[in-house]
């Protein structure tokens, strides 16, 4: 007799791992990215694993939220997501995106939600013996394509004692196309992504040139994190016309946005004005924005995300998926996702080439890349097991690093005091 | 070792069971309703059931579609979606809505799809050992309301044998009350619906005046099924203000609801302007829609009514169900559905009452009313089992009735050769 599948225990974990000094509109990346992880525990003793933001004030909210959680069915995810809200109803706090400021009016509960719904779901896959991606509709690919994603970057963080990172130096159109050779050798990426906002828009759009030159007929992007005015985004729009795929966040908000879309000659895409359901209205009554970036962090875990893409196929949207810094959870989760959902027609970002390949919270060999993609993993639930021991150390490294909180501006302003975050700078 | 869950063989079975002369805004409802019953067979055994329209254009389209899906995977329902859609690519088949011309602009593959995906998810709660309510989010709700569905009609069929029917006649305001208090002393209902469009406005105005005397603080609805102008539509709306609580398509299309909406003071509902994912955006441009009567029928089975659902919460719109003459599984799986959707907020619509207790092709006592409205199945699956020889006999009656498809118009014509179906018609 099958035991009812209630949750019986909540593990939230923060760990910190190490991070390169990865440039953007904001600042800089600091040496350790932050995540938290969730392991929820079943009463029949099965663990299902999420992964979300490392912030001190998201990482409050996961525990008031996980509190409320303890007997609920693991099948059940309407309740919890209706005791996420519920927890988190009068909640002031300000800050706890995990993203450096970058992305702000995405939905707290819906954070919160996100890395429990999908453990949950790990859960369910685990007990019914089928993985994840069949309970959201089955695979319609067995590989989910990824983009290289190109930084500006230091060499390595200053003053580390082990010097530069593997990567070194790109603060050149030279330094990105040595970069993006170095990715696209090791992962077969097909598709390019370059983020902008660092420096004068003319020298990104050099980038992207050199980048268009080096390798002809592959994918580019660009994304200035909302850096520059409507008036430059258009200028960049015609200068780059014919040579990106989509054009992401030049400018901020869904007025800006729109305002460039009416002009630009190549589908704007956002992780950033469009992010919580609320934004879906206005963005697509003024037809801001023509692809969706996204992301089961921020919009609510991996069924909503699905309703999201059924926004974006209604009304002729192109979907796509945003990533932060993140651990094999995330990426087993937004395999599985990108797998059962038809209508993700680019490759998808991440952050993972960024990573030490020794740091991580699941057990090596079940995240396999192949030909710029991740083959999605066939066995039951998210199919990544916790490695414990890898666990425990990337949390006493959570815990020796200090950090609390992202926060590129400072740390930028660390070596350049005169450092300021205006949005849109150019 | 389970089995993979491979589809091994697909059972298509029409049946036909009584049904009463029931009026609408095209007709009266013949002496029998046409469904099909849909069985799923998995590589293990394992049986999942699906219920859809009998039309034999719908039938052709079925068989045509199951053909195909021969050996996928009952857990890869978008391939199964897929797959309906090729094999429907060529077809120039016209009618075969089962809706008696009323509902002409569905998607046929969206139609097909459905009660494959239905079967589908059976079988996946059954081999999970959860019911399909916990695969589609969870259980909001144990008990899934509806209102109480009243129709003018005849006292029975003419030349029926065996006379008048349970109900008898219902052509006036007192009639109505009468067959309300009827249905509402057996299942307990706490809302009422009256399919209108039959008699001229007035009398339809004064049948829910009659009605909201007789039942104070209950909700009322009338649904003319598009059988007013604009103009009309606009009347009655002003001579019901306060009493109802929607208004159900009044007027045919998204541009003649949209001119209502901006008079009337009710919410409009429909299941007829809005069928298919197309309709949303002209629909939401125009805010010519406050309720969409949602079915799995003709939305594309359960996941993408989920899809429907957060649509209507994004853009602020509500959530019904409509209902067709249906048996027991469609019963089951709009219960599921329902449940599993915190957003459906109104009493939903079902034809059960006009059903004869002893005619279903499922085992009793799986499908429990109590206080209006049905108690969620929690065994695995739909909940509901085939009794075949229920099954049989109901088969056995659609062979023997002869009707090959629903054709109200011309049923009523038979009586009344002057009748023509023109909407709308005041």
């Amino acid at each position: 007799m099958p035991t009812p599948g209630l949750i019986k225990d909540i593990v939230i974990t923060p760990v910190a791992f190490h991070d390169m000094p990865l440039l953007n509109s904001v600042g800089v990346h600091e040496p350790f990215a932050l995540r938290s992880i969730v392991e929820v525990i079943a009463d029949d003793g099965t663990y299902g694993l999420g992964e979300s933001y490392g912030d001190a004030v998201h990482l409050d909210r996961l525990r008031k939220a996980a509190k409320d959680l303890i007997g609920v069915s693991v099948y059940n995810t309407n309740v919890i997501n209706a005791k996420c809200v519920a927890a988190l109803a009068d909640d002031t706090a300000t800050g706890g995106d995990g993203m450096a400021g970058l992305v702000t009016t995405a939905s707290a509960a819906d954070k919160v939600f996100s890395p429990f719904e999908v453990a949950c779901l790990d859960i369910q896959g685990k007990r019914a013996g089928v993985p994840v991606s069949e309970l959201l509709g089955g695979r319609v690919r067995d590989n989910v394509q990824f983009s290289a994603y190109l930084f500006y970057k230091w060499a390595g963080h200053p003053n580390d004692p082990e010097g530069d990172d593997i990567y070194g130096a790109a603060l050149d159109p030279e330094g990105l196309v040595k970069q993006a050779r170095h990715i696209i050798d090791e992962y077969g990426f097909k598709a390019i992504k370059l983020k902008g906002g660092v420096f004068p828009p003319e020298q990104e759009v050099a980038a992207i040139k050199a980048l268009h030159k080096a390798f002809p007929g592959v994918p580019l992007r660009i994304d200035p994190n909302a850096a520059w005015t409507v008036e430059t985004s258009n200028k960049v729009a015609k200068e780059l016309d014919g040579i990106l795929e989509y054009l992401e966040d030049p400018t901020p908000d869904i007025e800006g946005m729109a305002a460039v879309a009416k002009v630009a000659s190549m589908p704007l895409a956002t992780n950033m004005a469009v992010v919580a359901f609320p934004h879906l209205p206005p963005s697509i009554a003024q037809g801001a924005v023509q692809v969706v970036l996204s992301d089961h962090h921020f919009w609510g875990g991996l069924r909503k995300s699905q309703v999201l893409a059924g926004i974006c196929e209604t009304w002729g949207m192109h979907l796509s998926m945003h990533s932060n810094s993140h651990l094999g959870i995330s990426l087993a989760a937004m395999a599985h996702l990108a797998a059962a959902t038809p209508n993700i027609n680019y490759a998808c970002d991440t952050h993972w080439p960024w990573k030490r390949k020794d740091e991580d919270v699941v057990l090596d060999g079940a995240l396999i890349w192949k030909g710029g993609g991740v083959e999605v993993p066939t066995t039951p639930g998210l199919g990544v097991e916790l490695d414990r021991a890898k666990l425990a150390k990337l949390h006493q490294q959570y815990l020796d690093c200090g950090l609390q909180k992202r926060d590129d501006t400072a740390y930028m302003q660390k070596f350049h005091p005169e450092y300021s975050n205006k949005l849109p700078r150019w």
